[in-house]
């Protein structure tokens, strides 16, 4: 067991033992479109088989052996109908749809990998608790405590008729609703049995002992349920929980619960500012900042040589669809692009127009002279407004390090380009590098998802909400002396 | 393409082509105990590696070679309740508590079978149907084709509670709702994909054709939806549909929906009566009385001698727990038991009295006298109130002959007792006599689940509501011979 002492950097997996471990989530969807779009028209490219277990287990083999934290699954259950004023765009492109459930891949690539964590993203909109809590520990005993859910509260209006919700709850009330669902599945997670309920005792026939299992009572503004939880103690119990609020709200929602944050990918230093924040914000919630992992989204495209390089990324770019880039920046802004003539300046109102000027200097098209569409679609380098990093591994492996460095974070999700070639890059070209610069682990640690992102054993630390609700410990308790 | 009379009966698997083919679902749940409760503390018995990706695989690799149709997952979402007022009963003896979702099981088996079909139970009264929906038809893709839904409807007030809905909709009303959540999902599994939609054309760079795909608009008494379905088509659509309902309404909602039907294992001349009366509804409900499957449960104990089988029975008898079967039996019927002496006279009021009274007929203990708690006790052969056949393959095979001839059924829900023995028995022992005798066939057939059940194809059946719903069919519709 690894004592922590506030402030330090663990090191919770393999001899990493100087500066900050880096951690690398591969970042996808089950579906033939992410974000790079239009790249599954690559012939190399493997995204149109989503449907197929193999091709998932291919790739888990992947990950692992790149010695990847995991696989962070996204997810949509609207459609993107923004631009010119419905979904075709998204439909002919594959833009995130069809978009299959993503925690249904997760069995199968468990039963292929070890140590490969599973992160699926699922909408607390739309899954009612008490089932969902009990998937999410299926998954996690299934896994041996390598799930983590992704906390998504709501995007699309589409979505939300697809719930038969109409429209959009209003912003803020819709993360009150989502406080109130994760102090629910908390308690149905940490409260409702003990970690010695289970005897499984063959001769006296008793599986679980009735004393050390409680019915849940929660009666609150949104939820009423009194119900025992469905699962026995998984290892993690709660998963490991991501989130990726970018508003105040969802800033301070991410602040209390979520244990690794993904920030937008701007510049360094504005990811800087967003991380002091973020770990402020951490530390004003009762927790240690340290115990939030913040992560960046990270486009790469590696090559042998810095030729090599070039002339893969000049490849994939032939196959990138901008106007499905487009589309998906369309549905993000709530701005219908399609309205404005090709060299007509994008003049937007109020707080999409902000939205869309910060969007059109990120892209870098705007410097000189107003955002139009013609711009827009010219910095949709491969179908999408990420900008790849490009080169070799020596290069890419620069960029990371002045990321870590300069912006305090604590590791990447690697988008999907032309699958699994992006992801076989990283682990067979870059992640040597990394290692042999002492940023990257040589092996996984033992135990649980959590245990190895954090060294402090399978269960949320102290300060986190759910750590809160566990049950006074008994002398038996076979995890007391993961505690602190 | 086999082409079907109606009234013949079909034999869409294997060389089977005189007489007719019984069908094999093993009964299971994700779960220590299901039925035969007690059983899990056998030395044989592997039950409590329920969390074990590894054990579920063996399982179905067991069953594919034993060439099952499928492995059946029962499910609930409360819990036993009302025996001594309390779950401590359920706790202790693990009566289908703790549980785990099934659906999470299905694709790591998939991954590890070409054949098998698998059934999960899902309740309709707590799964939002849009989710819902796009997660059967993820493990229609994933399984290529083989995942049946066994429909719930509900059943334990404390399933309710657990959903916040404080106690059970009154019966009917969930009819109603039930049959509108059908009609939901039928259009979005049916109608809102075209066959034809999905191109994926890498050169024209479309991979779905916007004119094909359709947005569902559904605004009933239960249900609002405006949205297009989130996953393209799947090999089945619509998955093989399992229904048990018992009471009128129950069983008016079967004949409409249902095309495998689990009765109840009573007599096989009450089984003959039951069995008629289905096929009428299903024929008044405007389709084939040979479209619907029925299937009975069945427990065996098989043996290489009689003298085996018989020892192998008494071995498992000594760990049955008759006490839980009498718990569940409680939550079946709502009466607590444990509220008469022993040797007292049971007596109810009402339909709960005459439910008792025809209970305790079936468990044979009521012959002489009222039925008691002792009688009861008495009655629970190996922890539940299923009597097992046992004896020799040829025995077993005689008996389900009979039950195949006098109740004019199509196949059994084989009962988990001491797992995996139970089911290697079967495939091991049991089948050859039963492929001896032309009863069953020699090996899989081609296609999905719902082919190889009924031979006409991967979709619901003309008459099916599910049928109605398609789209007309286009020229290039790949699937148009397919249908009669």
């Amino acid at each position: 067991m690894v004592q922590v002492r506030a402030g330090q950097t663990e090191a919770a997996d393999g001899p990493v033992e100087a500066g900050r471990q880096i951690r690398l989530n591969a970042f996808e969807m089950n579906a033939v479109g992410h974000i790079a779009h239009g790249l599954w028209r690559h012939p190399r490219d493997r995204a149109t088989s989503y449907t197929d277990i193999g091709w998932w287990q291919d790739l888990a083999r992947i990950l692992e052996r790149g010695l990847f934290d995991g696989l962070f699954l996204a997810d949509v259950s609207g459609i993107y109908d923004v631009y010119k004023g419905g979904p075709e765009t998204a439909i002919a492109h594959a833009m995130q749809v069809p978009v299959n459930d993503p925690a249904m891949l997760v069995p199968a690539m468990a039963a292929v990998t070890r140590h490969l964590g599973f992160g699926i993203t699922a909408n607390l909109s739309q899954e009612p608790p008490y089932l969902f809590a009990r998937r999410m520990s299926t998954l996690d005993h299934l896994t041996r405590g390598r799930i983590a859910w992704n906390i998504v509260t709501g995007f699309l209006d589409s979505a939300a008729r697809g719930a038969g919700q109409g429209a959009q709850m209003d912003h803020d009330a819709r993360y009150d609703r989502a406080d109130e669902y994760m102090d629910l599945v908390y308690k149905l997670w940490e409260a409702s049995w003990d970690d010695d309920a289970v005897v499984s005792d063959r001769a006296a026939g008793i599986y679980a002992r009735p004393d050390r299992v409680r019915a849940i009572h929660h009666h609150g503004r949104f939820f009423d349920l009194d119900a025992i939880h469905l699962s026995e103690p998984s290892p993690q119990r709660t998963p490991v929980l991501f989130q990726a609020g970018a508003s105040a709200r969802g800033l301070a929602f991410a602040a209390t619960h979520a244990e690794c944050i993904f920030i937008p990918t701007t510049g360094r230093g504005s990811a800087a500012a967003l991380t002091a924040r973020i770990r402020a914000g951490v530390a004003a919630a009762g927790r240690r900042p340290r115990d939030v992992k913040i992560l960046a989204s990270l486009m790469t495209v590696i090559g042998r040589t810095a030729v090599e390089a070039r002339e893969k990324f000049e490849d994939y770019g032939r196959y990138a669809a901008a106007e499905a880039g487009l589309a998906q920046l369309a549905a993000a802004t709530g701005i219908d692009f399609a309205r404005f003539a090709p060299d007509e300046p994008i003049v937007v109102a109020g707080e999409a127009g902000n939205g869309i000027r910060s969007l059109v200097a990120q892209l870098g098209a705007g410097d000189d002279g107003p955002p139009t569409v013609n711009r827009l679609l010219a910095g949709m380098t491969l179908g999408g407004r990420f900008k790849p990093v490009v080169g070799t591994s020596e290069q890419v492996a620069d960029e990371i390090a002045a990321w870590i460095a300069e912006a305090d974070i604590d590791g990447f999700n690697l988008i999907r380009t032309v699958t699994p070639d992006c992801f076989t890059d990283v682990a067979d070209l870059l992640v040597p590098v990394l290692q042999e610069r002492g940023l990257y682990k040589h092996g996984y640690g033992d135990g649980t998802l959590r245990d190895r992102l954090f060294g402090q054993g399978p269960r949320p630390a102290p300060g986190h909400p759910a750590a809160a609700l566990r049950q006074p410990e008994t002398p038996s308790s076979p995890a007391a002396e993961d505690r602190p």
